[in-house]
């Protein structure tokens, strides 16, 4: 807890029925693991995603609203670096910018987690991902000030939010329970995680593909 | 996989948005764990149980239809010898007949998973309590026999459906992701269990207090 006013929301976080974020087996070629871009279509199928795309159609209606609000209020990201791009160790090079092409559909700064330091990455459309080796606390204080009074997103993976979740520092968590079983992979509640004391569903609703669960601070 | 016409059904089954299908620390006077009764809150709540419990009154809508389904065309049911009682061991004499009281609300022959041989115990109202030691399959053909061309119900808990999921044994499994975190106790999807192949979610819905996810086979 601290007395920062902006907060930090997870928001669209996919797990399968049985409660995995990624499938098993993660690796180049599979970033979300066997089976684990399953636990998306979901929301490739709105009409939010596919203008994020630049694209027309989709669908309307919950899940629509849910993908649609992802930003809104947002001024920073904070991911890990498993999330950002496959590369491990010490950075080889500057050539990899990140799984979404040249204009990243954030538009505002992103604070990646890694151990290795590397100048910051200006790209196309207002995204410029930086990147942190000090920790999530300090990760998180300058993606407040950089969301200069707007909310900050968090956006995974499991691992990176569940040290958020331990240190009591996540205001909001939206989880989208996806109609699939992975069988295996990584877990957002994984059993080292404990009781999130101080934590409570607020709000719980359907359509048809995903179950959207809303955790907020209780008291 | 057999050639029984009759299927068997999980129905009901909660579990909490991290997955825990009881709470932890399980003892005699917690038998769901810390918390653990939580999740059943939603289902007490319903007209349907409380009408089993001889009371009137309560909630109609999604969760009372799934409830009031509960025993429909059912013909038996199967539990694991912890939802039957807390005794452990061999039967030390046979005054335990279960949580239910006089009148418990199956109305049908009940087969308990046990290692400890035990003559069957006549309730009223219907149910007899018939104790199975020669494991899953015996109980499973002992049960579709008694229910006589009628579906079988399996009742938990989470170590007992696990075992029946893994032998390819379950027809239909409901559960109702309540609207509480536990964090901690015994999962339903355990990281020994494996992928469900042959299963999908083929129905999913949700109240305000509890998303109903239908898992059935496929093809």
């Amino acid at each position: 807890m601290s007395d920062r006013s902006a907060r930090l929301r997870v928001s669209n976080f996919s797990i399968s029925l049985d409660g995995y974020g990624a499938g098993p087996e993660q690796s180049l070629e599979n970033p979300l693991g066997i089976g684990g871009e399953d636990l998306h279509t979901w929301m490739f199928k709105t009409r939010a995603w596919l203008a994020m795309q630049g694209m027309e159609g989709g669908e309307e209606g919950l899940d629509n609203d849910f993908v649609g609000a992802t930003f809104a209020g947002i001024g920073a990201t904070i991911m890990g670096r498993n999330m950002f791009g496959p590369v491990r160790g010490p950075w080889p090079d500057d050539r990899w910018t990140g799984w979404w092409g040249e204009n990243p559909p954030y538009h505002h700064p992103v604070f990646v987690l890694t151990h290795h330091p590397r100048p910051p990455v200006r790209m196309a459309g207002g995204t410029t991902f930086h990147f942190v080796t000090e920790g999530i606390e300090a990760a998180l204080a300058q993606a407040v000030a950089a969301a200069d009074g707007a909310d900050v997103s968090l956006a995974g993976g499991a691992g990176t939010i569940q040290q958020y979740l331990e240190a009591g520092l996540v205001d909001e968590l939206h989880i989208a329970i996806s109609r699939v079983l992975l069988g295996g992979g990584e877990r957002l509640f994984g059993d080292g995680l404990g009781r999130l004391d101080g934590y409570a569903c607020s709000d719980l609703t359907s359509s048809a593909s995903v179950a959207h669960a809303r955790i907020t601070r209780t008291g």
